[in-house]
């Protein structure tokens, strides 16, 4: 404990009740990392679980008072170490401000809290007809506050965008423990800066969101889904540019061969593992139009040479045909060591993408790709078979090569995951060095004593170069 | 001229074509404004040209190194004043950086330099069955790099969201003269605080855009129109809610009694004129699903109570029954000196906000209200009689009294056309102090000098108090 942890602990027992400052080692264990497997963890001073904005602000002043710094926490579901605990810090976990405060229909908006779960808001604006496009895969225990600080994507961002497209207002307790509003409950609104879109994806990095006006859309009809069995990497390349350049899928996933084996391996749903891919596609248009983009997602398929192609326009069906797609990250967690890459390319880059991912196989690996193919965010996942130290390494080395390969592609290292402390050496190679400085610049002008998020989320220094093209 | 003038007017001919440095008063004169009426312009020092993204930032770098300010300038075809000049500085116009330098289908994306029309985007989209979304209606005459430093709207936005949504990556010389990029030609991307976002709508505060990576979407079906005569605000109002709960219109404006009469007197379409309002609804889902559509804004009109309804698929008449819309500007804009708002309110307080602009009426003035109902940003207009200078005192108190009613409707006092000059009061009452100053703060960090674009887009300060409630 730092020479400042009594007195400000009693400060915070002073604002928040007792139960919300957490000091036992067990409990706090429990808050310590998020998803990321393998990413290290300091032991905080306390956690605590402020209950309204007036708290959260009240907890800020007292760690600025004292110099402590600040980990912002939702349901702790991060993939990149984003809210791990820091050492000598407080943990403020957001999970009991949790009230979905209003959904007005004709506005098309509703207000929630930090801690309310991604899958109980759609449930609630289900109930207006209404819907919330974001849908993380761990949408039933991923909160709005995390999906807002990591700017999160989910399976249907290919039609409707993500966490940032459907955020129109924020209401944040800043460095130095003042609360403001950013954005506007109105649809569209270009009143100064655009702060709110700055939030979104910081990472917990430049203040402590409390509360988030979202953007509900009128539910779409049910959704159609294709299925094809592709040759090979290049013809689901082909049939993904034919789709995107014609319609606009709800969803257009991809699983490769590796992926395929694996899954089937885990739960048998007699998929072609001889095959190089598999494509899952739907159609949300209602009635005939949503049969004339099911036939026009078969014919890409089928043109780029699917050996085989199902299409379902009923929803338990549609939701067996996706079951490869949803069991792939338990079936490659269960092999050993998993490091779950998040790269994003452009589309027309994806083949490639793939083809370097498959290179990269070495004695002691799997190495596999999944994921949303309709706009280039793919999950190379590298599973290190387990207690075998140098097939550690070499899995840590080809986390690193997938990142370098997207960026030799024209892509990113994060698609929706985030930087955290996972790939803070892949954004100092993404980001040019004015670029990186513009980055430091806007977290010193809000944050200048460093005291939220220390260590996450900006650009590691100095970059590690670029390895050579081969 | 300053006493840095002639030396850094050198320093520019050294860099720049002899042609591309102005000094002509005359062709200066024809650089001073934007179109917003009747605010203030100072005489800068040059009008510069640059050609390339090198020439751009040896400019700034002059610039900088004799302490001169610079103004951003596209197409100047700006309702706010944003690229106004400013006494003494350069103002450097991008008019000349016209390139579209690719369009790749497959990725999604069209590269443009900022100088491109954004009529001329939309036509080369459309050569690859493409669609650039955002749609001004200065589309013939306003420039992409314009656009992005607004963050412009259109009358698409309902359904397809502003500039912001379409701009994935930013090339941008920053107030150092430093080139760098932002953001990724991959679809999806959360490398780092969305820096492409901050930029958009920045209004040339923070640096110079010299390129944009924009997406491009399948061209949408041709659209259905549905036109409803409604007989109150209320009627009109209870059907934008009917419909913006039950569907995504493509489009959806509103003109209101006043804005009837006053294009009715202009061109004569047979709008009746006894009617409140006028709503005019689109949908661009194709086939049956458009035609069920259609019904459904059909249906939301005449249970709201619509005297009249009329629905077209064919194209021509779909533009004919646009028609009054589109003359709403230039109908108003003869009638004497004219004072176009742009405020936005949440979708369910529009008939509130209609409602209280009628009952600013005064003798010498016309006001009315017309605009993207759909998504809550409307363009109450004030027009002074010519030469009554109590009627242009009561035009610019009214137009003051309707931005204070869209902040007391909870909206905001802009949706689409930015601060510029013209809301600097108005951002002022919008944003709290934190707000303000974070905005600052932000602009201190970029732009430590104060040398971009000065005196616009920021809140005025100290604000003016908001005006009681009545």
């Amino acid at each position: 404990m730092t020479t400042e942890g009594p007195a400000l602990l009693d400060g915070l027992r002073a604002v928040l009740a007792a139960n919300d400052v957490i000091t036992d080692p067990d409990l706090v264990e429990t808050h310590r990392h998020d998803r990321a497997p393998g990413l290290g963890a300091g032991h905080p001073l306390a956690v605590v679980r402020p209950r309204t904005t007036g708290q959260v602000a009240a907890v800020v002043r007292l760690a600025v008072e004292h110099g402590v710094p600040i980990v912002p926490r939702g349901a702790g579901s991060g993939l990149s170490g984003g809210s791990n605990a820091v050492e000598g810090a407080l943990s403020v976990v957001l999970d009991r401000m949790d009230a979905i405060v209003e959904i007005d229909p004709v506005d098309g908006v509703a207000v929630v809290q930090p801690g309310v779960l991604n899958g109980r808001l759609r449930a609630a604006a289900r109930e207006h007809g209404l819907w919330y496009a974001p849908d993380p895969a761990s949408s039933e225990f991923c909160s709005i506050g995390g999906n807002v600080a990591t700017n999160a994507g989910g399976l249907c961002c290919v039609k409707y965008g993500v966490t940032r497209d459907c955020v129109l207002a924020l209401e944040v307790v800043l460095p130095d423990g003042s609360v403001t509003r950013l954005g506007h409950r109105s649809i569209k609104g270009v009143a100064g800066y655009d702060l709110t879109g700055l939030f979104v994806g910081s990472e917990g990095t430049l203040g402590l969101i409390t509360e988030a006006t979202v953007r509900l859309l009128p539910l779409p009809a049910p959704a159609r889904t294709v299925v094809g069995v592709l040759p090979s990497l290049e013809a689901a390349s082909a049939a993904v540019g034919t789709i995107v350049t014609a319609m606009r899928p709800s969803l257009l996933e991809l699983l490769d061969r590796t992926t395929m084996r694996v899954v089937e391996e885990y739960r048998p749903l007699g998929l072609d593992t001889g095959a190089a891919a598999l494509l899952i596609g739907q159609t949300d248009q209602p009635g005939e139009a949503g049969r004339e983009e099911a036939v026009l997602l078969e014919r890409a398929m089928r043109e780029a040479g699917a050996t085989e192609v199902v299409s379902s326009s009923d929803p338990a069906e549609s939701e067996l045909l996706l079951a490869a797609r949803r069991l792939a990250y338990p079936a490659y967690e269960r092999l050993g060591r998993l490091f779950l890459e998040d790269v994003a390319v452009p589309r027309g880059r994806l083949g490639e993408l793939i083809a370097r991912v498959e290179a990269l196989s070495a004695d002691g690996l799997t190495i596999g790709t999944f994921g949303h193919a309709g706009d280039g965010n793919l999950h190379p996942t590298v599973v290190a078979r387990a207690g075998d130290e140098g097939a550690l390494a070499a899995a840590s080395a080809a986390f690193e090569a997938i990142m370098d390969a997207a960026l030799e592609l024209g892509g990113t290292v994060t698609g929706e995951h985030g930087v955290g402390l996972l790939k803070r050496g892949g954004l100092a190679r993404e980001l040019d060095a004015a670029n990186r400085r513009l980055q430091r610049d806007i977290k010193r002008a809000l944050d200048p004593r460093g005291l939220f998020n220390p260590g996450k989320a900006l650009a590691a220094e100095p970059p590690r170069p670029r390895a050579p093209r081969p």
